[in-house]
């Protein structure tokens, strides 16, 4: 395929989607944003109901907000993020904290439900909040880590996590999506093969939430945990979410006690005594601010639905990589992502020694990637709001700005 | 001295603080809010700060304004605190995280810089959540609790803890006000006999910080963490503080490792490293949307000045124990804080069999206190919001409500 930019257009306005960018706070049209992987873009929808939750809930209302509208957020978006995105049942999801308190919590209950074996199974690639976390617990528990090394673009396979498991691992620690090649794991495959030597199997779900279909109950998941600030677009460390599948969660109990998972909370009880269901994994008084702009965030999504989103989203990254092959490859690029589009998230990633330069070049250029060291850039293409001439302008420019080899 | 709300007129109309009130969003100045150490009233100044993260940061400049205004939030933020209200230097504050999981990263890391003790000492008054982190700590590593008994409206007396105290105690965990009577403990003579054991102090400023004036060196506090929604006003549940003494920094490890407190975050690079000084008490990303509302909240206290916020805010429970006095005692009221204003934090507590009743009318009175379960009534009172004349109103409303005996 050879891209003509009026190929292009003419992909932007067959798009179904594309009415949803109108939903969002754009004012300035000509950029190229190709980062909604890193921070979405705010919608009007949230904008909105951040603004009524300060004048309104918190400006005019002021404590009687609490009851009447912020105690039940966290499972309230939990539920509608875990029914319309996840897979999930209501009770088996809640927002709260930022994605790495998650982690730690999802990590520790899960050591404390397999407390006779000593090993955990994580990947080099995994992002560095879940490597950072795992090594946490690893220190305090004396664990065995076992690493899986580094993937390349087409990410870990099945196999590789197979041939670490054994009766000692206590549970698998992976992202459904690799936040740098954009490979999707086999998140199937690889929870079975947890089960089958009994371990546990969480999943990082940062980079496909909201962008690549799951189905945790199909998929038998035990623990998930994602950020809400990406495909979400839930404002700049929006607070995560966590799942924990029902049947786990009379045996799983998260490490950080504090009023907001105490059942009868406000008795100011003495002894602990955990909330029933999903509502014990919270812990301390959530940022309102923060977590209002969730709901609004996940419906967008929701009414969009992410089946349709999937599906540009898979047109959007064969764009890029057709307008890579197209144009980069010869300037010395290698793409660093899967060329199925099947084994793709949303985000593409190209690299090349000069990538540095030429990312500081793009932003000056109306172009705004996602530079990673030492030398990638990342092209991250959110469906409701990435045009298709936003990837044919960025990668040309990004072609535009190569130095060429001498 | 008997009151008469002229006289009590007079008082607001001599206050060097009542400009403060109109810094405020105040939507229906008849509404008499006695609860501003609950969650306190929103500033102009925040709230505008947070429509322009929406509109202008986030919306607008999008994933640039990380680099540019959102980073460094939390050490900036913790050093305005630090210096301006707690007695501390620039480097040994930062805000992050609910009050409960910095109580949590505090109480873990005092107790791994003291591996061979194994007894903590906290008081049965103090807030829930701190009685369930320590619950939590306790149960995993299992710590010899040793609770101080409820000690009624005069606070924790420093001879209740130091017959706690021995070489097998670690740590202290107490709060400098407490939430239901308002009994300021004494932070100087209590941290000094925990020092004199080997033991290590941590406050609970949330009930202090902004109102009633600490100094931290002053003190030789170890750690304090405390929230920022009540007298700093900050929005609900506003991220809390951390303060980690500079000297004991390299000694104290918090243990939730994530990518925002590792040093050269964005390297991304293996294995853990912390940052540097107070930002390795750092975890996940911030929520930025509810971070952003402490910078404004604090600078206009520190504008206000924390001596005369204490100024007036004696003088504020001192006329509601006069009321008291005056309306209350007769109907079966009892006074739940110290009478001495000296010893007094920034609210007053009265408890009645018919408290819960009294609580529902008032609020149909327009008046909004805080109801504490069974039979309390907590009269907050902020100093830059609370008029002497919401006193008035709110005690006479009170007395009004009050059921006679028959």
């Amino acid at each position: 395929v050879s891209w003509s930019r009026a190929g292009v257009v003419e992909l932007d306005r067959v798009d179904p989607l594309a009415q949803y960018r109108r939903r969002f706070v754009i004012d300035d049209d000509a950029l190229v944003y190709l980062d909604g992987n890193s921070l979405g873009r705010l919608s009007i929808d949230t904008r909105d109901r951040v603004v009524a939750a300060l004048d309104q809930e918190w400006g005019h209302s002021l404590i009687s907000s609490w009851e009447d509208r912020w105690l039940d957020l966290p499972t309230r978006i939990g539920d509608l993020l875990g029914t319309t995105l996840l897979g999930a049942d209501t009770g088996e999801v809640v927002v709260n904290d930022s994605t790495t308190i998650a982690l730690y919590k999802a990590v520790a209950a899960a050591l404390d439900a397999r407390p006779h074996r000593s090993a955990v199974v994580i990947d080099e690639d995994n992002f560095p909040t879940d490597r950072y976390v795992v090594a946490s617990l690893a220190e305090q528990r004396g664990l065995d880590v076992r690493w899986i090394p580094e993937a390349g673009p087409e990410g870990v396979a099945v196999d590789a996590v197979v041939e670490r498991l054994d009766d000692d691992v206590a549970l698998t620690v992976l992202s459904h999506v690799d936040y740098r090649s954009a490979a999707i794991l086999d998140i199937d495959a690889i929870t079975k093969a947890a089960h089958e030597v009994g371990a546990l199997a969480l999943w990082d779900l940062c980079h496909s939430v909201g962008v690549v279909p799951t189905d945790l109950h199909a998929s038998d998941v035990d623990l998930a945990v994602g950020c809400t600030y990406k495909y979400l677009s839930s404002g700049p460390g929006a607070p995560a979410f966590t799942y924990v599948r029902r049947d786990l969660q009379a045996q799983l109990r998260q490490p950080i006690w504090g009023w907001f998972g105490r059942a009868d909370q406000f008795e100011m009880a003495p002894g602990y005594e955990p909330s029933p269901g999903i509502a014990s994994w919270l812990t301390g008084t959530p940022g309102i601010l923060s977590l209002v702009a969730v709901e609004p965030s996940v419906a967008l999504v929701a009414e969009a639905g992410v089946e349709s989103i999937r599906r540009k989203s898979e047109k959007l990254t064969a764009l890029a990589v057709d307008l890579y092959d197209q144009w980069l490859g010869d300037l010395g690029w290698t793409l660093q992502s899967p060329r199925d589009p099947a084994r793709r998230g949303s985000h593409v990633t190209v690299s090349h020694p000069a990538a540095r330069q030429a990312m500081a070049d793009l932003v000056e250029l109306g172009v705004i990637p996602d530079f990673r060291r030492p030398d990638g850039i990342r092209l991250g293409l959110a469906p409701l709001t990435t045009r298709y001439t936003d990837v044919y302008d960025g990668l040309q420019r990004l072609a535009s700005v190569t130095p060429t080899r001498s």
